[in-house]
Order: C-alpha cells, then structure tokens, then sequence
C-alpha cells in the first residue's frame, strides 16, 4: 500500500505541536510553535501553514516522500472548546487572545491549503486516536477519559464519535457525580472534574492529610509530603510521586479518586455499553494506586448485565504521541 | 402513497397486547392476550401468531386492506429484557414461566412468519416510537426516559437507537445519582430508579411526611392523606392524586422526585447532546407537580454549554398507544 500523510496539530494554551504522520501511525517530524505569543488568530494561521509547508517539504526520509501541504490527505487540529461543526474554537477559556471565533478552514484556506481540515475538540481526537491508532482498532462502543486540568471524554458510538445535537456532546467531566458536592470551575457543584481532575487529586490529599494526620511511621516512607510543604504548593505530581513511594496518605487520596472515578466509568457504561474505557493523561501515570481502586470500586457499582463486558485499560498511544495521532486521526 | 401494515406487541408481565398499526401510526385494531396465562414460551409465541393472523384477516376497513401476517411489512415486539441481536429475552424477572431464552424469530418461523420479526426492550421501543410517530420525528439525538415500576431509557444518537457492545445500553434508570444511597433491586445502592420509579416516589412521599408531619391547614386540602393510611397502602397514584389536590407534603415529595430528575437528566446531556429528552410512563402524568421542580432543577444542573439546547417534554403519544406504536416502530 502507498503511503499517505496527514499533519496533526495539538493546539495547547501555551504551545502548539506540529507532527508529519504517516498512515502507519509513525511521526516522522515535529515542529513547535509558542501559541501564548500570538495575539490574534488569523498571523498564527499563517505560522501552522508555513510549518505545515516545511514539515512537508521535508518529508519522510524513510519512505522518500515530500511535497506540500496539498500532498497531504489533509490537517487535522484538536483543540479547546473546537466544534467540528463550524471548524471553529469558540472563545477558549485559555486562549483569551483569539478573540470570537477562530476558524479553521477558512483560515487555512486563505492560507492556500486546498486539502480537507478537520477540527475537534482534544479528547474527542484522543478518542479517535486510540481507534486509528491505538488500543481501539476495530471497536464499535467505547469511551476515552482524559484526566488532566480538567477531565475531558470522546465517547464512540457505532464506530464514530458521538457529538450530539450541540456538536459538544461528551463532557463527562461535567457529570454531577455527588450533588451538591464540590465547586467546579463551571459554576455548579459536585462535577466529575473536581473530584479526579489533577485539582481534584490535590484537594482530596489536603482533605485525607488534614484528617488523617501524618501516618504513624512516616520516616519509613520517604515520598512522605512532610508538614513544610503548604497545601498551596502540592501539586498532582507530588501526590503522585509521594503514593509510588508508598506514602498512605497519598496512597488514600488516589483511593478516593480511583472511587469515584469507578463510579462515573460504571455510570458511563449504563450510558452506552462500551467494550472499554480508556484513561489517559498525567494524573493516570501514577498507575496502580490510582487503577487498582478504580477498577475495584467499577467493579462494585457496574450493573450486572454488563458484568466482564467492559474492561478498564490505558491508553496504548504513548504520552507524547496521543495528541498529535489524535488530530491525525481526524483526517485518516 | 400505498398503506402498509404492521403488528406491533407489547409483552408486559400480565397482559400482552397486539396492534395492527398502520403506516400514518393509526392502530387499526387490538387484540389482548393474558400472559400469565402462559406457563411456556411456544405456546404463547403460538397464539400471538394466531392473534396477528386475525388482526390481518379482519384488516383495515378505511382502506380495505386485509391479508395473511406474511402481507405485513414485520413484526415489532416490544418486551421486558429483549435484546434485539439475538431477538430473544433471557430470564426476564417478571416473566419467570418462560425459563431460559424465549426467542421470538425462531419461534415465530416455526409459526410460519416469514416477514421480519424485530424485538428491543420497552424502553427502547418507546424511543422508536417518538421517532417514527411522535414528537421525535426527525430529531437525530434525543433520549426517552419512561417512569413506572422501573426507570427505563432508549437513546437515540445520530438518528438509530443505541444499543452498546452488548445490545443492552440505555439504563439511565440504573445510573448511580446519589453513591451509597437507596438500595436498589439491582443490588446496588443509589440509582435513580430509587428516586424516580414509582417506588421511588412512595419511598419519598413517606420520608416528607415522617419529616414534616401532618400539615397545618390538612383540613383543607381535601388530597391530603390522612394517618389512617399507613405507609404500606400508599401507591405512587395515591402521592400524584394528593399533589393534584394540593397536599403540600405530596407535593414536596414530587419537587425533590423533579429535583433528582433534573440532575439525571443534566448528566445525561453531558452524554450525548440530544435536543429533547421525552418522559413517559404513570408518574408523569400528575404534570405540572413534577414537571415544574424538573425543568427547575435541569436548568440549573445543565452545563452552560448545554444552556437553552435541550428542552423537556412529555411524549407526544397517546399513553395507551405508545408501546404498540413503538413496537411498530421497531419494523417499521
């Protein structure tokens, strides 16, 4: 089979990653682009085009194949807050420069790119990312949960991405988990998010370590986050390094977030019946203690028609390749 | 356009009914049959075959069509536990005379039916119901909930029913709304049914009333129930009697039913976006006592993104015609 190429694009709040990939899912090159220091869209636009270009021009040494941007199968953008619908973010939380609308396609064809762009928001390409090129090949019904700042979904159904009426359908992280319960960031209460998000992870060690105290044989654990240590300055990552080391604070702490967790995944199920839900994302690298209790509390509370039916797994893409194959994915 | 004809059954626990529906959702005729009456499965499937074969025969008499079960487009059955990939229930809990697996295209061949034979769970077909005759048509994403002695749900995405990996996706009434709270018949504790069925409403009717006691002016409203009724004499029609009346306990016990409905019903749009949930099912037609504190409790539960993009509506079929009509959906 000939080869063919796609560039996908991860549009972050503070960078931007390039990636030339070719259909077997290899990245053959990168390039990286500084967004914060855009202060509109349509000279950013401009610079993804030109590094489109030069990826392109470049090529894959391995195969012999260059060209430009209009040899590709076509550009694929995942993105905050980006409607598939309109190719176009919408006012992202974290991108304040870009004023109203950003579009897409119409940027980029001004730009000369003659070729399809595809636009969706990141955990949605993640989604589609597993599926082209992960641990989803070959699925119909499944589900991929980003944790990270916030706590993101794509949701598969059939074989494609459900996007809803909205073209925003898939925001679990905004599932009310426990009414009435934590403040989310969105305005109203007890959301997923604040609960398993890299935030939610910090607020619930605060929580275990005020009640808990310093464990009685702290010395012995030297990932142990000693009193000098403010709850201003904990980050996901400490708590996560503290429970590898086996401190049984942080090791709580993951308990409780691999609980609720459980639940929302035994929720989604009842939803959609996926094969797998897939999790990816910083605070997932802490692995066991995160997912032992995560699939023990799934296990608990999933209904019993769906007993041994789905199946809990990470992601297969590794950590610095799933967003760039992700917005790849769009256009494969 | 020339008539066609289906025969759409409803196979409830106690009675199951037969329609001859034709294409404009007009049931032509019906026929009852009394489940229970059956202590095996072919011969059941026998007589609702021979019932069918009668509707045919005394056919339409707006039209004059009349014929042979095999002149019909299909088929539709609509039954407790029924997964449409192997057209079969499996053990359905309140069917315990048809032991194992009832399947209904194997035994509807035997009977001579060579026309499709298609089967879903109640739920599911209501769905297909409000799709195909009622307030759904040509909605792409939409969910129905139906409240009764259980909750069910069909949701519909990109226009077809979602059935998951294991053909038996959509039990909302099974999502966990409140983690470690009611016990549920499933086993588990907290699922919405435990809130919302009509158990669900006598269980909170009899919380209001042990909390707030009789109320002052009792005398005047004349939907009260009085001490006289104990707690195991009250039905869920009983609460949507006294709240038509205005008994403010029964309508205190409808306003946090609304409220814990609208929470589900907000999680459920993080899902899948649909432009309308339809409710059906006996606890929804007290109306305004549960539809007031729903709406109520939707809007605020709904994810800003979501705000103004999903309303709430009651089925626009006819209670007494919608299981036929959504069995007749599912052929047609």
């Amino acid at each position: 089979m000939e080869n063919t190429y796609v560039i996908g694009i991860d549009l972050g709040g503070t960078n931007t990653e390039l990636g030339l990939v070719r259909n077997d899912g290899h990245i053959v090159a990168r390039h990286n682009l500084s967004t914060k220091d855009y202060s509109s869209f349509p000279p950013f636009a401009d610079d993804m085009v030109k590094a489109a270009g030069e990826l392109c021009a470049a090529g894959d040494p391995e195969t012999g194949w260059h060209g430009t941007v209009n040899d590709l199968r076509g550009i694929g953008i995942g993105a905050p807050n980006a409607d598939p619908n309109t190719s176009s973010m919408v006012e992202p939380p974290n991108l304040k420069q870009f004023k109203g609308v950003s579009n897409f396609a119409v940027e980029f064809r001004r730009c000369g790119v003659t070729v399809p762009v595809a636009v969706d928001n990141d955990a949605n390409a993640a989604a589609l990312g597993e599926m082209v090129y992960g641990g989803a090949t070959g699925m119909k019904h499944f589900i991929m949960i980003t944790l990270g700042t916030g706590v993101g979904s794509g949701i598969v159904v059939d074989g494609k991405l459900v996007h809803g009426s909205t073209g925003t359908a898939g925001e679990l992280g905004h599932n009310i988990l426990i009414p009435n319960g934590r403040e989310c960031s969105c305005g109203r209460r007890g959301c997923l998010e604040t609960y398993t998000s890299a935030r939610g992870i910090v607020q619930t060690y605060i929580e275990v370590r005020r009640e808990m105290g310093a464990p009685a044989d702290a010395k012995e654990h030297p990932g142990w986050i000693g009193p000098e240590v403010t709850d201003a300055e904990i980050h996901s990552i400490t708590v996560g390094m503290a429970a590898s080391a086996g401190d049984p604070l942080a090791l709580e702490a993951f308990r409780r977030v691999g609980y609720w967790l459980g639940i929302a995944c035994a929720n989604a199920v009842t939803f959609s019946a996926p094969e797998c839900i897939f999790l990816m994302g910083g605070p997932t690298k802490v692995g066991d203690p995160l997912l032992r209790p995560l699939r023990k509390s799934f296990d608990e509370h999933l209904l019993n028609i769906y007993q041994g039916k789905c199946r809990i797994e990470m992601s297969h893409l590794k950590t610095n390749e799933v967003a760039i194959l992700g917005a790849a994915a769009l256009v494969s």
